[in-house]
């Protein structure tokens, strides 16, 4: 039984008769091929990466798992059309809080056309990919159970500056993210993007592969890193996920390093560890502000001595 | 007394009447402030940078000392003009091979003119700044008393493939120059590539810094990296040099990291280490492969056991 996908966040919407990926229970992700060729381009990137033996173990972790491709109605109502089977990243979280970080500070490659590169460069100085090295493309942040999501539209995403990006991922991690950007209190900060196994280390672990390999540019290609809010309310520690999607604009590195997505998710970076730095010092402020003084561990509880 | 510079490999020559720097015996580097307020712009980087507290002390090593601005006789005849007063980096060399390298997989930022912008994004595109990240923008290689340098011509250098910047950073290290890109034997890259004050470790310091600086966004800059081949031939290990030069172009980093920069000195951080890894391996078949097989010590000897 396929179906709309409940937490898509950026891409074309299956919805009003319009073409869109579809999701079945079983946790796979079809995404109808476009026809302009890119859809193929996808395939054969997911292809000849499965099968690419210098793609270390660690990093195939990032990437969804690929099924091929598959003949299926169309969400349109267009008939038959062939869809990429991937795996469902998203919904067997309950309510999670995503983000697509679309990075690079440019979304064109050197081999396209001039028209091509025109509308992409118009676009990426438009938004923040010029000035950061990536733009936010779509999210939504689960803010309770009342409030429920909140999803900005495509228009207010195209309009995010500096100022709101750096707002969106304190708010990403906040408790009280309906009061107000300037006072998110960032206190998931610690949980989600520090530890082990938080962004932050899954961003670094990326980084030295991207430092090191030339085997793909990815063009246009976007991080979605997701977590399960409700899950930190209750107390436990989920760890967050970082996959990156879209792999239409994927070329060959022919021996040079993707350094325009390596230049874009190190700008990433700097802004996610400094909310956790921001969260760490409130957090020893408040232990030093509270009556009874304790010791900030590495989660964020202020643990009291 | 005010001279042409002998080693300026790459920006306008103070030749034929025309305007360009000057230097004298003092070891000092006049260089006329362009009208456009590009010099200006320079100047006042200059005047800000030696006063930002911010900047660490181990990174200011990296950057010419500027004593301010001079009015001086311009080499065109035109009259009294306003120079800005730097620390000659070359002059002080006998025979330097000298690398000028412009960072960045684009030259331009965003606050500059639609005409501007298109002006260097076809530079860009024609050179390997989009593909690589970085540019040759001049050189000259010292190839031995009898046929003195190599130093390509502006057109020659502007042409530059990715193929040939990966021979050039060969050539940069060999000591057999003269017969041909293919055969480079790279025998200095680990005295001047490799070693705790190699270029790799510089590289890498600079890296370090522009993973975190997010004061200034460098565009249009250079590295110029050179070091004195003869003493390297006669046996010492002459301590290469790296300087950022040229920041007409440089504009406030308002809490960003500059990604451009950084995205291109990785990429070229990649080049100089496989050049390295490549002659380490080099002369590990050579040692295998002598008679005596021998230790191959980290500056590139085979010590004989």
């Amino acid at each position: 039984m396929l179906k709309v996908p409940e937490h898509q966040v950026a891409g074309h919407l299956a919805i009003d008769g319009k073409l869109g990926p579809l999701v079945d229970d079983s946790g796979r992700f079809y995404k109808p091929l476009q026809g302009d060729g890119r859809g193929h381009k996808e395939l054969a990137f997911y292809e000849s990466f499965s099968s690419d033996t210098r793609v270390p173990e660690h990093i195939r972790k990032y990437f969804p798992v690929c099924y091929g491709s598959q003949l299926l109605e169309a969400s349109n109502g267009s008939g038959l059309l062939h869809h990429l089977v991937l795996q469902d990243i998203v919904s067997s979280h309950r309510n999670p809080s995503i983000m697509d970080v679309k990075i690079g500070s440019r979304t064109w490659y050197p081999e396209a056309s001039d028209n091509y590169i025109q509308k992409c460069l118009e676009k990426d100085r438009r938004t923040t990919t010029v000035s950061l090295g990536f733009r936010i493309a779509g999210l939504q942040l689960y803010e309770g159970k009342e409030s429920g999501y909140w999803r900005p539209g495509r228009r207010e995403v195209q309009s995010f500056t500096v100022y709101n990006v750096r707002s969106i991922l304190r708010r990403f991690v906040s408790s009280n993210s309906s009061i107000g950007n300037e006072s998110s209190d960032c206190s998931f900060a610690p949980s989600i993007y520090g530890g082990s196994a938080g962004i932050l280390e899954q961003l670094l672990e990326l980084k030295a592969w991207f430092e090191d390999q030339t085997i793909y540019h990815f063009h246009s290609c976007s991080l979605l890193i997701l977590f399960d809010k409700e899950s930190v309310s209750k107390g436990s520690t989920p760890v967050p996920v970082i996959k990156l999607i879209d792999f239409a604009h994927v070329v060959e590195g022919k021996g040079v390093i993707d350094h325009n997505f390596l230049g874009g998710l190190c700008s990433l970076i700097k802004f996610v560890s400094e909310v956790l730095s921001d969260s760490k010092e409130s957090l020893i402020k408040d232990c030093v502000e509270s009556e009874k003084p304790g010791i900030c561990t590495d989660n964020g509880n202020c643990q009291q001595s």
